[in-house]
């Protein structure tokens, strides 16, 4: 494939407000995000009043737009976290950038600010190489290329639909690992982006990504939610369940995906030892979701992001229904995430901005 | 899986001497490889005398012991790189380290001389994790973890039995590249070990790697000579094909390969735009092997090293042999090797150091 040449009106900046105070996180960003449209979503929890800089292109959704969008109809919850899914509904742009409010610019190894816009439209306007693994890393960067034995035939690589950005100072660990190591702050920066293979499995975390939302976004649902589930990263499983689906439907469908930079500064929030008193019902359903994911395969016919997870939630509810509910209703919710978005994409919503 | 210790007396440090004299080589490295018994092997077609300097525990392997264990009843040839074979072959130890002799220390980010030796040492005893994609990179490095969404189950790891790593300055390219691109020099040095992905094919090069003889070394197979092959490592596939063998068998035997760390820094040598000359028979055969390799499956019984390659030397002759000559002898040098490592395994050889 060729490169892809994105331009700024092409992209929505979608932000799920999870603070009412956003002046810091929005003056911190304001050089990479001023040139593009944002979207803010604010969580249909949060009682306070958004506090927003001025000086910025953006729509605000609260829990209004939300109940006149989706109404009661749903299974779909939009709460915490998952508000920001509801960007993703009624954005028209072509790209979704997404980050959590809890983040700031990083720098680099030689102390810069990391334009985490930037790196990420140039991570999805360059190919994707998911069928071999190249040794040098991203063969599209400048000074990079194909290592030797990297077969020509697949030099082209594939379209990259959906970037993930890593995280410095706070890294995204689950809620054990960041209770057994309170202190623990990942001060590295590795300074590469890479096509995460065929087949390989990764959790994709919903902190600092971007999809194309043209090809993917009908598979980017907020369809698992724990029973315990709270306003911290760490005790979420929304984005690491959408994650195995996308990637899924990534493989199924030849699109790629990539992993790397950019970073983000992650700045501390919550108590880690606090969540040592929760039940991890995440870490104790991964195990069941890893067998699935490993074993399930699509018909062809499924040749769409939206075929995909229909196909996707049928077998969910059918091999992972028995095992917990929390699963029967996730496949309840991807096949109302997909009616939804239909809807929404067919022109019956009035707030598209 | 736990952490295996790696003693210094476990390990041989292999060098293919293809150049007469190795005084700069062995020189720059010796802080790193003084600790170790180094294994030499004189390329059988070079006629100087090496010039080693002293103060290194080693052992110096020529032709005439090659014609001595070998002897004339087998189709592997020790001539160029592939002289370095013949190290792994003869040598004692659980562990290999293989470098070429126009590698030196490398430099990292901070300007610090970067101890190839002790790094393959690290990888190779701490697992891999070959069927989950971490996204921080190398769970097991100091000041790392598995992100959130890592299956629990999957965090024990297994065992890392090849250890790939990459080169500063001239990196591995081949010919085409090398010859489109004459100027390119890698100056990225990426600070990450990561594991490949089960499944997922990589070309493994023979410039700078380390692997556990025990569990592996019968697949690491000089099989794949080119018509064309020079003694410049562009001009050569013996390592990519070992590669793919490489990387099946641990598929398979459920064994992990890691990637990345170390770098050393490669010296230029020989003229890219000659290479132009050249027909690039390794280039049209690698359309030919990746279709192979990931369609082909093993039966369970294959249990070790020798039984995988044994099993797939015979798929290889059935279904590539048709396709080219080059492959039918390829086939042919993989049961060869099993035998000849059998047979060195049993005592034969009254050359082991």
């Amino acid at each position: 494939m060729s490169l892809e040449n994105i331009r700024d009106d092409e992209v929505d900046i979608v932000i799920g407000a999870l603070h009412s105070d956003l002046t810091t996180f929005m003056n911190e960003w304001k050089p990479m995000f001023c040139r593009f449209h944002l979207i803010i979503v604010k969580d249909p929890d949060l009682k306070e009043e958004l506090r927003i800089p001025d000086g910025f292109n953006l729509n605000v959704y609260t829990k209004s737009d939300i109940d006149q969008v989706v109404g009661s109809s749903t299974s779909i919850l939009f709460s915490g976290y998952s508000c920001r899914y509801f960007g993703y509904l009624v954005s028209q742009k072509r790209y979704i950038i997404s980050m959590d409010d809890d983040c700031i610019p990083a720098r680099d190894n030689k102390g810069f600010l990391v334009d985490a816009i930037a790196q990420h439209i140039s991570n999805l306007s360059t190919p994707a190489t998911p069928f071999f693994f190249n040794t040098l890393y991203d063969p599209f960067r400048e000074g990079a290329d194909f290592v030797r034995g990297y077969p020509f035939s697949l030099r082209s690589g594939v379209q990259c639909a959906l970037s993930c950005g890593l995280w410095l100072n706070l890294a995204d660990y689950d809620a054990p690992t960041q209770a057994l190591k309170p202190e623990q702050r990942n001060s590295l920066y590795v300074d590469a982006v890479m096509t995460v293979p065929a087949a390989a499995m990764l959790p994709i975390s919903g902190i600092n990504v971007a999809f194309n939302r043209e090809v993917l976004g009908p598979a980017l649902i907020p369809a698992l939610r724990l029973a315990g589930e709270g306003k911290l990263r760490w005790e979420t499983m929304e984005d690491i369940w959408c994650g195995m689906c996308v990637k899924f439907v990534c493989d199924h469908l030849g699109l790629g995906v990539k992993t790397g930079l950019p970073y983000v500064w992650r700045n501390d929030r919550g108590n880690a030892i606090e969540s040592l008193k929760k039940e991890w019902e995440g870490v104790k359903l991964m195990e069941e979701v890893v067998p699935f994911f490993q074993s399930v395969r699509l018909p062809a016919s499924a040749a769409t992001a939206e075929d995909c997870i229909v196909e996707l939630a049928k077998v969910v509810k059918e091999r992972l229904g028995a095992v917990d509910p929390v699963f029967t209703r996730a496949a309840g919710a991807m096949l109302d995430w997909v009616r939804l978005w239909k809807s929404v994409g067919s022109g019956a919503s009035s707030l598209r901005a």
